[in-house]
């Protein structure tokens, strides 16, 4: 079993080391929910103030221009393209997840009808994130389509004649299980499906390449591993070969080839600039835009590469640390398997402990400064004590302090305290 | 003609004059631009570098209940609400116009469908702002139904049996026109179609009684009139008669009745909760929050109806004024008449001035200080210099201020100067 002194050694050998100082993060605190919203990169209250006070305040409405407001959403989305395999003006960082899901959902489902008219079937697993398969549904209904739910080691046997599209997360948020993006988009391809991939647990966390996978559309958010706040802007990026075969239904002035000629008629740009709809909230893209320098200094310390083994070794040791310091009080609900692991660690609690510990568990943690989240089960599901590793700001340390208080909460059963038993609405 | 002794002593007399102190303009500037971007409101960078520093990087992803993160769509709702004669609980905050635009025409269409299935037409003006034209245009694309275009004077003969939803937008971006809600919303519904109102024009500039009217959906800007700063959040409302009864399109989790019960099914909310759809800006949303607290003070100081009265002595002054000092140079755009006048002035160039010196003279004019827009014309309608007159921050000396730099350019002939006649994108 590793000891602190070993982690604070490997600290201190980490390439990565200098990024944590990029972040603020309250003292005492070992943040382990990144993948729930990212911590605040140093560089951004300034970058704010300034874009608030300055290009608002002073400039007023020639910053459309002079500030480059109206280029942001593509300017941003060329920065997050390095990081999942996609080209330069192939990505816009625009609306949210779930609107973007519609927009290349949508679209997916309109070429199929050019290319398949009778594959008529979405098909994504039952434990995607839920707005996933929201939308999804109420699209189908829209359009007289089925939504097809799949158990994770269905896709393959699902792939039947009539899908049009395999709509999966390419990290799943619960478990934290991730797919091989290439080999299934090469095998829905094989069976006529298109695959739209969902980032959200993905970009800024394990290394993604789109279109080494050929993969056909994808979106995902900003404000998890890439750290752009609550509620930043996501991202939506097509591949190229089908990027102006149709309109995408949300068709706003920002997606018109020119929308300055304030024309009556549409006309969509021909690039994913088609996949802009309305004015864009600059203030809280201008947060994501500088809270992508910290990829910009990772590239400079070896890039996603690095930042994924650094992860891995930060999940394997909360792995190991808490199967020593906790023997047989928890289930691993991640994959142990490199390969299929994402930048998280779920665990469940297995009958050594009360019946629906895992939420109290959560909480006697975060009163200890160890912030993870709590996702309750359902009849398919166990319930779930899910951390994120953000390679960016945690240390072995962190990693052990972490393994060491969820210990201490299993040993003096803190959690049976009354305090911790309210459930609250956590996102 | 009013003499600037004159404008200062209304502005010494003018109840509404401490508003302006709650504003940050930079010096020396008029700005007449405030329904393109509202003037940044003094108290919001503090309010933002609060949301930034504290909430978001101290207290982190808990900010989501402790801060009011995720019911700040609703809370912001509730605010506009009073501006437009919604209720409390019938409004969110969320997205932008266009998409929520779509929202709504897709609910009507719905609506319409069960209610008059022959009704299959779309009708709005061509002079309506683009993105309203283009959202219609691609909905009516994909569901095999038909945009109509006509000429304001056209609205009521319009109104045929194949009408499903009459689209106007209250005051037009371009001319200042303002429509009379109540009448036309009854023609609307006399002749069975509902009716989607776009307020980004109206909302805190003119007073709008939604309820009143009995209107059926309306939608608005966040950044204009209300100052929410560059891209804020736009608004949605839907009658309480209408809400429940359909679904709308973009089904995400946050219009979900039990969102953080993560159902595989979508189940939407019973009110105007089910329009919103993903995680909002909450930087972006907490700016135009903030920026609400001058329609607070403006409520001690009569509210609305003494904004509106204010808006229209100011644009009066701005009118005369114009026609006194530039005789005969200008052709006034925007309707004379109160009652059909938002709260912004139009005017084209007369056959006294060179083609095309419009975009010149608005350049020159800025260069000045004085800040409007141009808006280009095209077969249907003229080049326009646009002035928008927001009584939150402008004096009459400002007024008089401006319309003496306007006749000061024309008599001077400075937009003549080649600088001033490179045409650029202006939003």
């Amino acid at each position: 079993m590793i000891s602190q002194q070993d982690c604070r050694q490997r600290d201190a050998d980490d390439p990565l080391r200098t990024l944590r100082d990029l972040f603020d993060l309250p003292p005492g605190v070992i943040y382990l929910d990144g993948n729930s919203l990212g911590a605040l990169p140093r560089a951004v209250p300034a970058r704010v103030a300034h874009v608030v006070a300055q290009q608002w305040g002073q400039d007023l409405i020639k910053s459309w221009n002079s500030a480059g407001w109206f280029a942001l959403p593509r300017r941003v989305g060329d920065r997050i393209a390095p990081l999942i395999g996609a080209g330069g003006g192939e990505v816009v960082a625009t609306d949210t997840t779930s609107i973007n899901l519609y927009k290349v959902l949508s679209a997916a489902l309109n070429i199929a009808a050019q290319d398949a008219p009778g594959r008529r079937t979405i098909v994504s697993e039952r434990s995607n994130f839920p707005t996933d398969l929201y939308i999804a549904e109420a699209l189908c209904r829209e359009r007289g389509c089925t939504l097809k739910l799949i158990e994770p080691h269905e896709v393959a046997a699902s792939l039947t004649p009539d899908v049009a599209v395999l709509m999966l997360t390419h990290v799943n948020y619960r478990t934290g299980a991730m797919h091989d993006m290439a080999a299934v988009t090469a095998a829905a391809h094989a069976a006529g499906a298109l695959v739209v991939w969902d980032l959200c647990h993905s970009a800024g966390a394990v290394p993604v390449d789109l279109s080494g996978a050929q993969a056909d559309f994808a979106v995902g958010c900003g404000y998890k591993y890439l750290n752009g706040g609550p509620g930043a802007p996501a991202f939506v990026w097509v591949h190229p070969r089908h990027v102006a075969r149709c309109w995408q239904p949300l068709a706003g002035w920002w997606g018109h080839a020119q929308p300055f000629a304030f024309t009556p008629d549409y006309q969509p740009a021909m690039d994913i600039t088609r996949y802009q709809c309305g004015t864009q909230p600059i203030v809280s893209l201008s947060a994501l835009d500088c809270a992508l320098d910290v990829f910009t200094a990772a590239d400079q310390l070896g890039g996603m590469a690095a930042l994924r083994a650094k992860s891995l070794a930060l999940t394997d040791l909360f792995i190991d640390a808490v199967e020593a310091l906790c023997p047989g009080a928890f289930t691993l609900v991640t994959p142990r398997e490199h390969a299929r692991r994402g930048s998280q660690v779920c665990l469940t609690p297995t009958a050594q402990l009360p019946a629906g510990s895992a939420y109290a568990i959560v909480q006697a943690l975060i009163a200890r400064g160890v912030i993870g989240d709590f996702r309750a089960g359902d009849a398919q599901q166990p319930d779930i004590l899910r951390f994120g590793f953000t390679p960016l700001y945690l240390s072995f340390d962190n990693v052990l302090g972490a393994a060491q208080a969820l210990a201490e909460v299993v040993r003096t059963r803190e959690y049976a305290q009354a305090r911790f038993h309210h459930k609250q609405a956590v996102t």
